[in-house]
């Protein structure tokens, strides 16, 4: 066998695979999401990684994200919230793939207090990395927030995810600015209206604003000479502004928050936070899941 | 000229005009809404009306809605609130077609104290036509909902419109419904299914819920067996739900409500309204048309 190993991350909308020999990140790979392939997974997981495989094949593979979804290559299951590294780690699934062995890292699930049942596949690598990085988060009680197409806001304490929520905001955000009559409808968007857009949207904003200000995006347009682009932004702050304000509303109070993911977004969110006197950092999202498929060492490229 | 008059309400989807002679409606006749007709809009007029020109013109014609648009047939003005009916029919747009006098209503157009503008086409002649019918209604403060794609919310005082609030619960859910992960997807909706889908999104609706309780349509799919049409009536229940409840926390309380429109979603409303302690009565969105349009008489067939 050839002395490297395969690690990845398989979403709904791509597969990503890191090549690692010794601490080293050494190549990538780029290949469809686990949401296009239907059936044909292993068959993908083949074709993406077949540059790789003159070389000899992988010692191993660990993957996490949908890969493990009840329609994604192999079924992983979920661990039950309250879990920790240890706990989910042993939850994965394990088989072989021509000789070599895969890991598929199991998902996460927990039941509200209201018996909701909630589930992630692929963020809560990228919490256990956080952890990973930072002993200080293992210890105490933390609220993290990954911003994405559906948010996932989680509370960890003394190094285990004792509960999350799913937050389709950005699900939501696309439908409106992309297919409502409330957004830009096409048009162009001019970044700097979108800013002052967000701003207004944001400073709007309240737990119970929504409904109350959502037209105000088309009829701004209509009667007060907004452009599409503003539009766009004061979609965008109204809708993050209002789960912010929502979120916190629903929990113990806070005051500082780590923030993991796109950095562009995760601003946004720091904005929201900073309105009710929550202190965010933030994290990369890449160096997190790194960090939960068990990487420590060094990325490059 | 023949002894007929046309009136008709032409929406974005639709165009209805209705034939009245003497005093009562004898035809009806549908065509294409002025959202889809572009610049054709006389066009669309004249083939639409065509079956009844073999008797000659009519001695008049009469539109609402978006027919008066900048994009629709000829623009005609918004009234400022507050309005009265008298207010309202003055503002309108009058020109000729083929020798025959139209008239096309104007729409309202009204700023909150915050200086978001917000306006409406059609629905003001629904309102004016429900205050025709009802002299009660014409006295006093009345909280008036017209449910639809983009629902307006209307504050009659004395017989004038003072203030509205459009909000697109319509559309949201719309989209929601169709387009999104949260929804059935294109799955078959079963009545039953939808029905306690709704009771229990409304139960779970609050001011300050919507983020906090949109995923659980989904989680509840995956996780707890709940169906497509349970989803579907779930959204409809955390939507409706949370509309009104944002929607009268930001206005004097109030124990009385007019809804005017579709039966089954007024009824939906008259569920959410109820558990705030209001009651609600209902009209036909049809006859209130009519009537703000200016007829009086049988609406035959």
């Amino acid at each position: 066998m050839a002395a490297y190993q395969v690690i990845g991350d398989w979403g709904t909308s791509r597969l990503r695979l890191f090549r690692v020999e010794g601490e080293t990140i050494v190549a990538r790979l780029q290949g469809p999401g686990i949401g296009t392939v239907g059936s044909g997974a292993e068959a993908a997981f083949a074709e993406t990684i077949a540059p790789w495989l003159d070389d000899g094949l992988p010692a191993s593979v660990t993957l996490c994200g949908m890969a493990g979804a009840r329609d994604g290559w192999v079924e992983a299951p979920y661990a039950d919230c309250p879990a920790d590294a240890a706990v989910w780690r042993t939850a994965a699934t394990r088989f072989d793939w021509r000789g070599v062995p895969v890991t598929i890292l199991a998902g996460l699930a927990c039941t509200d207090e209201e018996g909701v049942p909630d589930v992630m596949r692929g963020e809560e690598a990228q919490i256990f990395g956080a952890l990973a990085h930072d002993p200080a988060l293992a210890q105490g009680r933390h609220l993290l927030l990954l911003p994405g197409t559906h948010n996932k806001w989680a509370w960890v304490e003394d190094g285990r995810i004792t509960a999350f929520r799913t937050v389709p905001t950005g699900e939501l955000f696309a439908l409106l600015r992309d297919r409502s009559t409330l957004g830009p409808r096409g048009a162009p968007v001019d970044p700097a209206d979108e800013a002052a857009g967000f701003a207004e949207g944001l400073a709007r904003a309240t737990a119970d604003q929504l409904f109350h200000s959502l037209f105000a995006s088309r009829a701004m347009q209509l009667r007060a000479g907004r452009s599409p682009g503003w539009a766009a932004g004061y979609l965008s702050g109204l809708l993050i502004g209002g789960e912010v304000a929502q979120m916190l509303a629903h929990m113990a109070p806070t005051e500082e928050a780590l923030l993991i993911g796109d950095a562009r977004l995760c601003g946004l969110y720091a904005q929201a936070l900073a309105g009710h006197a929550v202190r965010a950092a933030h994290r990369d999202g890449d160096a997190c899941v790194l960090a939960g498929l068990g990487f420590t060492g060094e990325i490059n490229p």
